[in-house]
């Protein structure tokens, strides 16, 4: 069954006004001219929605998937399965919208996506689909294979590297909703003192936490991490755990959190009872570390240039840094995008970048029989013409004690 | 870099006993010996926590890969970043980790699984990954391609239906998680009536519930949908929105909510003032329809013939059946798993399989000018030896009405 819908779109419901996407559009088809594609395929959440407007939280579900070809010149075509169809007419701008009623294992879309990949680059073209570094493929890995042997020979190349270049680079309007929603986790964090107390364990912190941004205005928490020990916590990823919280303990907790489809992405620190003078003086140091990498952010540097300048600090007052990779990533629809704040990552920065400043050290700590641990400060800034500006708001340089 | 790090589990971060990973590997060696797979390679979060026990947010970034190489005899390897390696120890049973400091685009983990899959079945040996239907890979499919060709000879084929048909059995530990959380989900609809009221938006009610929900205990609402309109609702899955509720709607909330990493997945509806009578007779009819369902529920019955009794009921009260597709779906680490609801899925129905009940039907409403609306109830049920036991609190055959 092929049915073709226009689309209906419901102000109401759409998430963005209607330049929004012309405007990407533009962007996404200079790179696909400069590197000679005739459409690129996009079968991810994110670069679907990004192209599309189509908002839908049953992307958990992976029975049912979704493709948009989106030609170098026309019209973009959108092939859905038939349940999305009121949402997809709702929310997205796209008229033309071919549908079957999925699941349907033998043929979930391929041969829709076929028919509408030849109408686009014709049999000879380049195809670009999301096959390089940090992509995803929105439908099974067997579909993939059997749609490019099904329209050869159209030549498919990567395209994420293209989707992700021009999401870098962020609208007014999108900065607005990752400010705002770095606003509302800021003031959440403020609320921590007021239910952190000795017996508590880190789950019910953390679900306080989720509680208090959710009544402040944001959408979900989909990551929320706690972490506590004595004299330090040895990592920034695992848990919240039922370990209950004492004196001399350290907790971290990292958030995604988001507003109408965006992140923020912050980490705060909170210390039960007095913190040793190492611990009080590893925080204020890093705090510094952190305002070094703040700036040096500015329009025309490459992120390995923020590394770099962070890594300086921790060198000089002669820190050993953290096992974590990088010392920063993007934000904006997922909560770690490209670039990396990386030794190798050269990437330019420009105006519009949302940025995680994330420096990270590690230490023995005195109070805990020289166990290893670890800290990790996080903010998140957004580039502007001069250097950036901070869009959570800026921890304090002394560590948040609870006693 | 390559390091190997035995497993130190943290039994208090643990996910299951020991004995529940040796059990499900015991399972799926079983089906790897009958499709003639020397290992099995997994990268996708469900797959992966289901075999390693390794629990963490972090997988919500595409930016690390992790990897795990099940043979079909010996131990089991994982290749993980370097900075997931603390949470890979506490929570996983698996002693050989190799790991390497991701990201790295040039070789993100690629080589070390390449040596990983050479020990496990030689170099004429069969591999399984996740290819086939509702699976998504956890990888560039990029790099995945660089794989198949670094492995070759050794064979790539589908495993995914594997792990989905091992998955499918709950163990009682796993069904005692989606009963906890679809008790606790009930509860919170309970509460809905409390506040939901003219003049409050969907986003303010949803909002709400998710609160509820994780004051009641469960750890998060990744799906949770309100749709409403006058007379009816005419989808499930958009929203919510700004629209303000009023008298005469009609509200649907649907949501999968987890608790210790496991989904319930059930809906409810709402009428603010006073349903018309075709309202309440067809939400009526349609629960009869979901008791009729839930009855046919039994060992040895094919999943077709559950749908095949809720279409025969539909028919028999002269209603149409909603455009959904299928009329319920597998539950448990995602929110929708196989089997299908559906007339072409043939899966036998077995003793600890969980289940959605999810009959949908379409009507004309009268008091919306004869606007095509839908109506859906779901409920969430456990296979047992005798037929199946309700794990949501069955929804009341009245209408629950606001004034």
């Amino acid at each position: 069954m092929v049915s073709r819908d226009g689309s209906h779109r419901d102000e109401a419901l759409a998430e963005f006004a209607r330049d929004e996407y012309g405007a990407r559009i533009d962007r996404i088809r200079r790179l696909m001219a400069e590197n000679d594609l005739g459409a690129i395929l996009v079968t991810s959440e994110v670069n679907f929605r990004y192209i599309t407007g189509y908002q839908s939280q049953t992307w958990i579900s992976p029975t049912r998937p979704r493709y948009c070809v989106l030609p170098l010149k026309g019209d973009p075509i959108v092939v859905s399965p038939v349940t999305f169809l009121v949402g997809m007419r709702q929310t997205s701008w796209i008229s033309d919208i071919r549908s079957w009623p999925a699941p349907r294992p033998e043929d979930d879309g391929v041969s829709l996506v076929r028919d509408a990949v030849w109408e686009c680059v014709g049999r000879g073209g380049r195809l670009g689909a999301e096959l390089g570094p940090e992509t995803r493929l929105g439908m099974p890995v067997a579909d993939f294979l059997r749609l490019r042997d099904a329209i050869a020979p159209v030549e498919v190349v990567d395209a994420g590297t293209i989707m992700t270049r021009v999401r870098m680079v962020k609208s007014e309007a999108e900065v607005g909703r990752i400010r705002r929603v770095a606003r509302i986790v800021s003031k959440s964090f403020d609320a921590v003192p007021g239910f952190l107390s000795k017996g508590r364990s880190e789950k019910d912190v953390c679900r306080d936490l989720q509680i208090e941004i959710l009544r402040n205005g944001a959408d979900r928490s989909p990551y929320l991490v706690g972490v506590s020990d004595r004299g330090g916590y040895p990592n920034i990823n695992v848990g919240p755990s039922d370990r209950l919280l004492d004196d001399g303990d350290m907790l971290v907790i990292d958030t995604g959190s988001t507003l109408d489809g965006y992140f923020c992405d912050f980490d705060r620190e909170f210390f039960l009872g007095r913190p040793s003078d190492q611990i009080r003086q590893l925080h204020e140091k890093l705090w510094k570390v952190t305002e070094t990498g703040i700036a040096s952010i500015r329009p025309g540097r490459r992120v390995c240039d923020v590394w770099a300048a962070m890594a300086a600090a921790l060198d000089e007052m002669s820190l050993g840094a953290a096992d974590v990779g990088r010392m920063g990533h993007g934000i904006g629809m997922v909560v770690t995008e490209p670039p990396s704040v990386h030794p190798a990552d050269t990437t330019i920065i420009q105006t519009g970048m949302v940025l995680t400043v994330e420096p990270g050290l590690s230490f023995m700590s005195e109070t805990a029989n020289g166990a290893r641990k670890v800290m990790v400060h996080e903010e998140n800034v957004v580039v502007t013409p001069d250097g950036c500006e901070l869009l959570s708001v800026r921890a304090s340089p002394d560590l948040t004690t609870v006693l």
